[in-house]
């Protein structure tokens, strides 16, 4: 199984995640997430490593689950979403091409939507995800995603938007969104959503780079109709309206 | 509150949702969910009504929390996306802009990643969300944001995709994403997530809008990278893997 945690704390968790963690008798995941769901996972087996360990840690998960072992791959937000569901269908699909381990895929609230409830309701309309993260992704592509996501006038949200190494792509996607949109367009970040620390932002395209943007926060650009009303901001649903 | 009531039934809710109906007063939606429901709600007050009936439902429901009332207006999936979330903001701002009244929106697993994770992994990278519903935006903007989702290389989730009165919509979306991406590209369809009579098909861009696709399903159309592993749709996380 690959469970979605939701953003944060247990109240973010589906009642299906809930019972998948129950079910297993081991629990992998990153350190950290582990950690948030300790008084969930009690005696049971728990392999646990650091951020650049994913492929290492799928590895292990499929190994146990070949070896007969009910296996719960835990994974932030939403599992399919920069998650950890691609890499356990693929390395399984390396690992044994022709097996019939069911592999079952539990969905979870995430960050984009989990912002965008904090932030108000910036989604209500088309909306583009793009990650800033230039690690696995060559940056002219994302560049590129950047550039059609403006032109094609999404609310755009932004995962993974700043790091200690990696401060200049927050800037260049700004100037992008700031050649088609007004400065004044809204943007909301929110850091820690659903966990301590929560912080929100109502921002707009000029200023919002100058927040303290990390790993840790996610980014929501508005398009041409979105507003702010008492302080949150708002996409209406329709155009027509 | 605004709650996301997740896919369907009960075990895609999270906890957060699950408490809100708990504390509420009057329950406020749209009677198919009323029903998904029911077991819930037990003796309390119920609003409900049609599918098209949404702005009279969000200022029934904003009159209800003005006088006092401790409302909760649900919403499928994440209320926040294509959901009811931005039209409660909008009908308070118009009814009491200076109301002190607090929403609190309780975010769900949208349509997207439940179709997703049922498919396997197609969400794994960048992604574009887009509403065929041409009832409340014009056609010729729906149209380019299809384009700059194909030409971006975007995995794109349609909501909306057809009804009995929009046939011809989706076929024009298959159209322009066949100018963009081979025939064969993945495609997943995803009808009734987490509900009865649920149904998966794995498609690709050749042939998908021959599929019973309906108002009730999500479709995910794969990008240059989505491959299909043991019969499920895997967009991998990085190009330089």
């Amino acid at each position: 199984m690959v469970v979605g945690l939701g953003p944060g704390g247990a109240e973010g968790m589906t009642a299906g995640a809930l019972e998948a963690l129950g079910q297993a008798e081991v629990i992998v995941g990153y350190h950290v997430y582990i950690e948030l769901i300790r008084d969930l996972i009690g005696s049971r087996e728990v392999v646990s490593s650091g951020m650049t360990q994913e492929l290492e840690r799928c590895r292990q998960a499929v190994r146990l689950a070949l070896s007969g072992k009910r296996v719960a791959v835990v994974s932030s937000g939403d599992p399919g979403v920069y998650g950890m569901a691609g890499l356990v269908l693929e390395v399984l699909e390396q690992a044994a091409p022709d097996s019939r381990l069911s592999v079952k895929i539990i969905p979870g609230v995430t960050a984009a939507t989990a912002a965008a409830a904090l932030l108000g309701a910036p989604l209500t309309h088309d909306f583009a995800v793009i990650s800033l993260s230039d690690r696995l992704t060559p940056w002219d592509l994302i560049v590129r995603r950047l550039e059609m996501a403006a032109r094609g006038d999404f609310v755009t949200v932004l995962y993974n938007p700043r790091s200690h190494g990696r401060q200049i792509q927050l800037r260049q996607a700004g100037e992008i969104f700031l050649k088609h949109r007004p400065s004044e367009t809204p943007v909301g970040v929110v850091r820690n959503a659903g966990r301590d620390g929560e912080e929100v932002w109502v921002s707009n395209l000029q200023k919002f780079t100058g927040l303290p943007v990390d790993m840790l926060t996610t980014v929501i650009i508005g398009n041409s109709q979105t507003r702010i009303l008492n302080g949150r901001l708002v996409t209406p649903r329709g155009y027509q309206t």
